[in-house]
């Protein structure tokens, strides 16, 4: 396998070398059909079962039910929070969200556009280090749903379990947190995640929603993003992303080979505790989070001196220690540790770090 | 380079095999940074400075005047469809359409969701063989813009010169011919094209916008289907297909090394009319296009007997002439011969075609 830097985006991410390695080998041919992924019809026989097999490999790692859609589409997350209420009021004029972080106040800010948003619980006031308990939130029982965003990619605070929220339709952004553990799909109503993190290549977006909520669309949502129409389509309504959903069922069938959710979540559990305990240990770095929300996935971290960071980010990088800058909207440093990330990435970073802590501290 | 068979496909279409094998040689590592293109933060240098050439790249290819925008968009044309009555209509209430085939019946059903669409010119009487005249077409003075498509990939017929409309505003849908050959920008209030043809991979489109027509949109416009604020943010509002955005800035270099549009057109037309000649010099085959509107990307053909078409479609593909079915709407049989499709391709369906009327005829 090739060695290479550790790169800690935040996404696009980095991807499984060996999905890679597979890409770059298959790229002219696809299995003897002398067309690259990306040169066939979307409707042609080989495409077609690259799609179904990515499909039902999806469903088979979250253990998806039979009465739930599972769509590629474009557009990423962002698309996503306006599909959502466009899709989901289903005649109601009001929907419950949580304000968590900066994923949460813009899925808001789209809401606000096609209904009237009840914040449930603000994290606005504890600066994003922590969320209200859920049995706290202030529930509307007429809301269409409750919309979540389940890992705060920026903020790096993630709601480890969904809430409780009674028969109100619970809807979760999972961009930066799906196929990291297992979850129970029949606790939500829809899941939705840009791909740019655990999936693939930006570009796809993943959305699963049980079936019965379809067919009930504000009238002049665009068709492209009408849930019903590119559900019984099979995501097909028009030429999909095709060689970024190929790339996300090698992701799909990689992460079965680490022996699907479970496997990954301990290792996950693993390099997230590593990390924060690194953290936690020094007086040189620091992460705000409460403990209970802190993200398995986005690791932010201030240093004692902030006019040190710039020589972290160049000395890291000279350590083959790659993309490790706080969104440009918060500053400070953040290490992203997808499922792509190996453990042996997280120990460089902790190696690195202490190092630094001692020639800098 | 590497030898493939010749791949027809109307879309996702053949790519340049030499923006293939770079693709391959660079997927692990970039140019020394140890990370895919794919794996890049959408806003560090590495990917800004890819995303700015393929802009710069493609006006040049272009000649895209300073006072027109370049917005690289997912959801190809069948979001355009919604985006262009979105974000065009700039207060009025009707627009103007042409129906030259299957491509613009899609574009009028969207548009009169959100406007009264006057249809000038109806080829549905020929059978979308032909396209009356631009001088009898019935514009209206009111209308917001007139919209066409350039090119019916799948009916095969393409209005070879942009019509005189006057001061109102045009539009085209590109999708099938764009860069095929050059065209003047400044007649165009926007043009638009989804990638799989001519530009790179499904997952892109590119819309090219005049500035001064930008700010307007209905009010429930999605944030993602506002052309302004995509184009402010130079179509990185979210996370954009980052990947795709590369393939396409390649094939950009390609048609530049191949001597810009000119050279491409006489390529393109030398093609299409050694195509057309077979098709016409036999009875066995037969195209029903009008001559002045025959495409030069798309050649759909019949067979004197119809019955053998499954026949002509596996001997086709034994001698590695692939994906040469008509669209599953129409039927029949389709060339398509993009950029990517060398003359050597079509010379070698030609003889194919030709042994197989003696074998068959």
């Amino acid at each position: 396998m090739t060695l290479r830097p550790y790169n800690f985006s935040a996404g696009p991410a980095v991807m499984p070398t060996e999905v890679l390695e597979q890409a770059q080998a298959e790229l002219l041919d696809w299995r003897g059909t002398g067309m690259s992924v990306m040169e066939m019809s979307h409707r042609g026989k080989e495409f077609t079962q690259i799609a179904e097999e990515a499909e039902s490999d999806l469903r088979e790692l979250l253990n998806i039910p039979a009465n739930y859609r599972v769509m590629f589409l474009q557009g990423g997350a962002s698309s996503q929070f306006a599909m959502i209420p466009l899709n989901l009021l289903r005649g109601k004029t009001q929907a419950d969200y949580c304000n968590t972080g900066i994923w949460s106040q813009k899925a808001i800010a789209e809401a606000q556009r096609y209904c009237s948003v009840n914040v449930v619980t603000d994290s606005t006031a504890n600066k994003f280090t922590s969320i209200a308990d859920p049995s706290t939130w202030q529930l509307n029982p007429n809301a269409a749903y409750v919309h979540y965003i389940a890992n705060e990619t920026i903020n790096g605070l993630e709601l480890h379990t969904p809430p409780q929220v009674g028969d109100v339709p619970l809807i979760s952004d999972m961009s930066s947190t799906i196929l990291s553990r297992p979850i129970d799909v029949n606790q939500f109503a829809a899941i939705y995640a840009g791909a740019q993190k655990n999936i693939g290549p930006a570009g796809l977006s993943v959305v699963i929603v049980r079936e019965d909520l379809l067919g009930n669309p504000l009238s002049f949502t665009p068709t492209m993003f009408n849930y019903k129409v590119m559900a019984d389509e099979k995501s097909m309504y028009n030429t999909p992303p095709t060689y970024t959903w190929y790339l996300a069922g090698l992701v799909f069938k990689w992460l079965k080979k680490q022996g699907g959710l479970t496997a990954i979540a301990e290792t996950n559990q693993r390099k997230a505790t590593a990390l924060y305990k690194a953290i936690d240990d020094s007086d040189f770095y620091n992460n705000a989070i409460e403990l209970r929300y802190r993200s398995w996935m986005n690791v932010p971290f201030t240093l004692a001196d902030a006019n040190l960071e710039k020589t972290f980010l160049a000395e890291a990088a000279q350590a083959g220690l790659l993309t490790l800058a706080g969104h440009r909207t918060v500053g400070g440093l953040r290490a992203s540790i997808y499922n792509a990330m190996p453990e042996s990435g997280v120990k460089a970073l902790i190696d690195f770090m202490q190092a630094f802590a001692k020639r800098y501290g």
